[in-house]
């Protein structure tokens, strides 16, 4: 069975309670749950990892190139300047998804820019919790002939 | 039966001749017979319109409030200037979601910069023609509850 | 009897429709209809025009010069970037007046940059349908001596 | 009967001496005559102040909102630096509307901003003294049902 | 006893009654008064200046340098381009203590740079009036060993 | 015999009318006359298309890829900020000619720079309609070998 | 009893060992028991944390917000590019007062800006650790009523 | 016999006080003495003038023109923004020559620019009080006939 | 007979031999040699001079006032900066063509701006040698009237 | 015996299996152990670090400070953003030597700039493992007077 | 007998022939005579030097250090930007006076900035010849003490 | 036996005498003499070159193509703008390492920019002296294969 790695930044963990206006009023693991029954739906297990760690999410990057076949990966506010993690998405070779809850290029300015999106395979924005789901949509449709 | 508008713009109507390094072998009909057949699945109905011309553009969106219930936008490069598509996109009510073919962050520095994006529902980008295809999704989900 | 163009650029068919808040409700036939009649109370008769394509405003800018004694020119988004409508202003020899109906200098950055500005007579924005008005008393003005 | 402040800011004083390519050869007070007279043939009071000092024009802006229906303001040079002056039309409630006897959109680079635009309730710029001329008759709008 | 000196910049004086959102319903004559008492509390006498005028606030700077032994300045707009107020603070050798009502690192862009600061002994921003009440703590601390 | 496409942008049509101290005396129909017999004693057949319309130039750029052996091109204004022409010109295979009458690099700072340079073969800019006749020199010259 | 936790980031712990030109000689334990005192003196009880990790400070903040009633934030380098830590002090609703030991607005140009300030109730910065019980003296006010 | 005029910008008046590594250790009413020697040695009287205030600067300029052969100018920091002064100076039609004590080019990057610059007759910087001996030779020789 | 003399700039001498992919296979000394038999052809005899210096090639533009009728100016990478020899253009009364072998548009950023075209009577870029063949067609037609 | 303290920042630990064509097909631990060698032959002891984690990065060279007599540091992607590194280094008083593997001077522009090189003894880049040698090298001379 | 050098930079020596309206009619050899007479009548001997060459330059600037008590440098086009020639004057210890002709701060915008200002003692600009006459004086009541 | 040069730029000649704060107290020829013995150690043969001229510096690097095995560049302040080096460099096939003294990362802000890095093999900068030794060292390991 194909898995996939949902990997989550900054500040995600307090999805639901934090700027609901942003955000939406759904907790962090009722969206991890919804999103695993969308994956499960097309075939795929999904594994859930978040951190407020640049370096823990470099680690888990890593780690997910040796039984992952793609990730899934909401950077939150790192997005916009971590070039380490963008270095470790060049690295691994399996596709990595860019997604996010709100639409970046319709917030602060420095939210516009993407310093991990030259590396990923594509990036999903503006479509609150459907923003993951499209990116199952995506890695199922690049991985079916993997099954 | 809810409809659904895909418009194509400058030269995305040479699609399979044009640049085929970046954006694919198939032809512009083929793509649209596809995100027809992908839309009918979901219960929606697909109408097309490609043009090279920014007004003709402009046109057809306002055309669209009528009797479209969303709206799958691939600007082209009038992506990264035409503020009077802005402009349009902000004067009808109906979801307007931005997709692109190729990955719009790691090519030339101008493609970086969607003008429109800030005033569409969402933007997807880099998956070649499965963008379209979660463009679809992403509409029929937001719009589930008019059928 | 002198002869004026109103020229209106792209989206402005939609006033009384579009964004309210910031255009308010009036529609662009309402709107066109009061400024006739002012410009006939001052003795000069009124030619309408809307376009949202930047090449028909251009034709229409020179067709102008051959029969009209100035023009009334909100050129819409294309007042941010159209180089080729400036020419155009700039390649005809009657005066040219630009029009906004809201403050472009108090909303999203881009707007505050006219690039046609430096080649019109004058500049009159904010005053919502007003700014239209005082640009035909601008035009009644500086073609007085011409009756 | 409503009464109108026209405030003139650095160097206006020598109008008609000062670089008259640019500015006219009619002097301060003489164009100061002529806005009198319109003001007054649309039954309106006007009041003149002319300043070379930035504090000045503070001071008599925040007078004015005692017992001014309007402002017809041209900053001069201030008008592209002063955010003193900008915070002092923000401060007060009755509107101000900003004129320019020349284009400021094609001289040099730095008078094509206006700091004090943002938070004026509209821009008439390049008609030299018929600027004030159309300043008067939008004041003259805006108030009318104040008479 | 210690005197220091509390300088307010222009449009200060309406207190109360501008922008109440951003600056409080206050008036500067009370805040005043509440800030004299503060610093009798710490043993420490105020006096109390308001212009509109860069050069009277620079002419006041030069004057304290005799008999304060700190200021306390609110430069109001002044702060974001008076490099003529900087050098002020500059040349005389008493201890210059910035404040601001508002949080100037989130309203406009321009009000996030103080020209002031790098001459200035710190900078206290965000608290509303309890910013001058800081500044008088700071002012005490410092010059405590002068009593 | 081989066809060449000379294609002529916005406000090209007003050539001899417009602006005679930058873009000279002679009409548009005359300087295409000119550039007709000149090519035409090279052995190659000139075909003359002029748009004000960018739409319209892409759809031309579009069509030449069937039958043309090159293009001359002179974009006007568009030359400055169409990304939607210069991707036309990317997506045929002809090779495409760039030409300007004035030199560019010594007027208004924004005609110094061309978004189509880049995907052209060359550029040739400054010398009247010699502009024209270079490029059609050019084009025999690559294009001699179909002969 | 009131709860305040002090946060210092990154290379704090060097405090009084680090460039004790800019940051003064005294160690980070004895300025953060001089710290206890003066809020001890208010009736607020104080917790420390010291992290040289960005994750770990966000992890922090989180946490906090369960019972504490504010946080003084040192976040030392992390003021100038934590977008995550920004979006951690925007997630929790205490206030967050922003404090600097030195005056950042005199250094190295990077240090002039603080992307953190925008989301913070103000902000203190130059007094040495003096900034740090004004930051109390401001907790203290703005929490008075919770005692 | 001819008359000049001299005039000192803000915080010129504290001379010999004020950072007297920058700016010496004479007193402002000595240098103006030796300055009016100087110019008497040939010919010259000298007429002195300092304010703090822009506004005062401006109004003194604009007397000038009346009586006054030339002016030499240090406008302090307003150098560095005040386009009020710089239009002051181009309304005038006698000479205005800009000197500055110190070298303006090295030291902070704000003073590196003059606006007023472009409409003196000239510029002499860094050479301490000579820079005024300069430049009242500089006026001897450009107005020589005129004796 | 008209001559014209051909400069090329630093690194020319090792045509052929340089980057081939960019600058081709043909050597310095034959890409003249064609150059001297299309001038020829023409009617007009050809100089040549190469230099890495930039001092060398302005000594030799000066000397060419005398009895040149023309220029051709590859000046290599000096086309970028050097100011010097943009004055030594403006300087001299023949026209000077600006020749580039390859396309300095879509090469490294620095190379798309030259500083030299603005005193230029012209450019051609990005032909291989016919650059050069058609700078002597120019300066042939520029030139015709003198023979 | 002298020891030194070699740290690899984020993404080195995949060194041979990360983008081989830019840094190299060998391990990690082949190169560290090939640095203890060279280090050893010159009297010297090695250490290696790798971490993935800002804050670890932090950390360690802060403990260097008791111990090592200097720092080999490739701090991966940190070197362009990581302001905290950069203050960790200039508050131990021991040499840290900057070196890459790439060339960071013709890669993407953002790696083009240090961040940490200005508080850095020196900085190598650009000769693959050897630039880990250099830095060896350059470590034992500045160190030898300590054996 | 003090001697003092004047150099000249690129182009000067055309100075007579050379855009008459910027540098005037007078040739190179007329200003060093007058120059030379000048200095004679302060009783120091003067020698020039004239070069195109940026290491011409340099090397005559090295060489003074060993005789000259002071240079006047023209550096033309260089001043604004040979950093080489800019370290030449750090090197060396005597006094270099940067002069020009005309008004650099009036023309192109890249001949406002002087890369050699900052090591320079001052600057004189503007003043036709009379700026090297002037920087004959400043040279002289520098260096006086040394007679 | 391995040849190598070493070529140093622009005012390196005064190395001991110039800015020795900077750059230290050796002259250039001791220098040299160890830089000698040290290539000589390792079996290398050096060839020394010291220019002003940037025409001399390409000169010398296009002839070592012929019999050097690599360069050892220290191209003072060329590094900075001399885009005819950096060509150079590229035109010739041995491999070139660019050096500098001091940390040019830790002065102004032009230095940090070199234009030659890109096309270099590898930069070494910082180290005094120490950085030529170790570009000797660097080109040994790299043409050891060809002795």
């Amino acid at each position: 069975m194909r898995k996939i790695l949902v990997i989550n930044g900054p500040n995600l963990n307090l999805l639901g309670e934090r700027e609901p206006g942003t955000y939406g009023n759904e907790s962090y693991a009722s969206i991890c749950a919804e999103i695993g029954e969308r994956a499960a739906a097309l075939g795929m297990e999904c594994e859930f990892f978040q951190s407020n760690h640049e370096g823990g999410i470099i680690d888990r990057i890593h780690e997910a190139r040796k039984d992952m076949c793609g990730i899934i990966l909401n950077a939150g506010a790192y997005t916009h300047y971590s070039y380490a993690i963008r270095d470790a998405i060049a690295a691994v070779k399996i596709p990595v998804i860019e997604v996010h809850i709100s639409n970046i290029h319709n917030r602060d300015e420095f939210r516009s820019k993407s310093v991990i999106a030259p590396v990923c395979a594509g990036q999903i924005a503006g479509f609150g919790k459907l923003s993951y789901f499209l990116g199952v949509n995506a890695l199922d449709e690049m991985t079916k002939n993997q099954k």
